[in-house]
């Protein structure tokens, strides 16, 4: 990071005057261990699984959308397939717990624990032995695809996670369910009044576990989350940058960090959310997101975006003349 | 725009999620004419030009610098030539009032005007004739470079413009000096003051030109800001979207509006600076700037930048998969 800071200062443009593409390039010369970070590889690891409180009237959607998506994903269709193709980015399809059996797609793993979470308004919406085996599915993720030089950006789809991730946000940070539980795709006012009393049932229910991240996680996370939350333990073990989407993946890094506060330095923000609990989670991960474009979509949309930013950086840091070589005056 | 608005609630997300992605998409059918309007081209112009007013010590670089980033900028050692080669932008150089004789180049546009303004807190920094000159060599940019499929930014590069910019803009939006004047490139404390001071006599001495756009772009601007004032006119004219980049480029849009209100709804605000008076430029020019990443460079470095949201918002638009096509429920 050292070494990245004083080449930085001898590139031909006044010092610091590159903003936040100089915090990212220090930042991603410590996380990568290299003083001229490349980007060699992107990658959006989008992982789908369903969730039980659907049952309770959460979301806006039916529980099959998380299937049509995924082949919606499966054949390029999706807002993240189209801003991936644009930026140069792989996107990867998981399934860990889709509640229909998906007929098998070469681009598509198969690792699913279990067809949706139970609901969490009424029980654990995982055992413990599920949260260890989606966490695991991250972790094997990681081994493949994280690398210190990739980017590795969190997506998700999966119809009811905004409830899921608030809930875990909630449980996390010990803030009332109200203030971090928002629309989520866009339900109206009843259905989200409806929507933070599910939350707050959930919370008094499990608040034991409020203590114990594993717990938290299996008690109202989701199998997409746990699996998010060791795709990102598993890329900061090997030095691999990983952007940050929005609610739901941040949900999985603060979880991630809960569980592994080391892997804290390797998160970058790719954007803030417009849900309100993604605020609250950036600040208490003590992230600036990148983009603020008011998006509220998933899928990693927000951290595909952002990855052209974290591109520019190593591209600045690596590319631009210095001073003496470009014969360029110093300030006086 | 509705054709648009139509097509982007009929694509497999909730309505609205892509936030201003969404707007983006929107409004570059309107500028087009286009319902699935494309980029096939995107420019940054980079037009350089000297200051008088730096006989006056309001800034931390020499005057020589611009001449030099002038070679930079032909040789690709700049940040705005990393970011766009990164991005895919074509980088174009003119000179229009360099205060050296320039090498010829391939690359360089010769247009140069005046070997730099005059003192714009002694005297005004053009006469009549040289700013309609400079604003010429911006409207045959245009014609040669604006088309309804090309982006085009506003890049610059002038040691002395922030204080030229800064001016103008308090002539055009009739607020004190003070209110708009920055560090620039890094100036400290007593420079500071030094050029607020310079700015509120140069202010007392033009202020018959306030109501007059072009008089108060002799009187107090710079020869690259009316060349892009000119290009903003002429690629408006040409229904070509102007990625507006900080302060300087802000400058000379706001000029260019006030010279041709009808100019306005061609203009996409690619960032904001963190120099003080570009947030009321683009708050009286009612723009919302895409990216705030703390830059303060100039060249176009935060115009080249936002253009891949600008791409983004149009390849959602023509390329995402429809409800219908996809067979995605629609929301309850």
């Amino acid at each position: 990071m050292r070494a990245a800071a004083v080449r930085l200062d001898d590139l031909t443009k006044p010092r610091g005057s590159l903003g936040r593409l100089e915090d990212l390039a220090r930042v991603l010369a410590g996380i990568t261990g290299d003083p001229l970070p490349r980007v060699a590889g992107k990658v959006v690891v989008v992982i789908a699984a369903d969730h039980g409180v659907t049952a309770q009237g959460v979301s806006a959607y039916p529980a099959s959308v998380t299937a049509q998506m995924v082949a919606n994903f499966l054949a390029g269709g999706a807002a993240v397939n189209v801003l991936a193709c644009l930026a140069g980015v792989r996107v990867v399809v998981v399934d860990v717990g889709v509640d229909a059996e998906l007929a098998p797609h070469p681009e598509l793993r198969a690792r699913k624990v279990r067809r949706g979470t139970r609901d969490l308004a009424s029980e654990p919406a995982m055992t413990a032995g599920e949260t260890l085996a989606a966490l695991e599915v991250g972790l094997d993720l990681a081994a493949e695809l994280a690398h210190p030089t990739t980017l590795v950006a969190l997506g998700e789809m999966g119809i009811g996670n905004t409830t899921a991730a608030s809930a875990l946000i909630a449980l996390l940070a010990g803030v009332p369910a109200a203030e971090v539980t928002g629309r989520g795709t866009g339900i109206d006012d009843a259905t989200l009044a409806h929507k933070r009393a599910v939350s707050d049932r959930a919370l008094a229910l499990h608040r034991g576990a409020a203590g114990d991240p594993l717990a938290a996680l299996a008690a109202v996370g989701g199998l997409e989350i746990a699996a998010l939350a060791g795709l990102t333990i598993g890329a900061a073990a090997r030095r691999s940058p990983v952007i940050v989407d929005g609610l739901i993946a941040g949900a999985a890094a603060y979880a991630a960090v809960a569980i592994a506060p080391a892997a804290r330095p390797y998160l970058i923000a790719g954007h803030r959310s417009v849900e309100v609990g993604h605020a609250l989670t950036l600040a208490r991960l003590g992230l600036e997101p990148l983009l603020v474009l008011r998006l509220r979509l998933g899928e990693g949309t927000g951290a595909v975006l952002a990855m052209q930013s974290v591109e520019a950086a190593t591209a600045v840091l690596r590319e631009m003349a210095t001073f003496s070589g470009a014969a360029v005056d110093r300030s006086l």
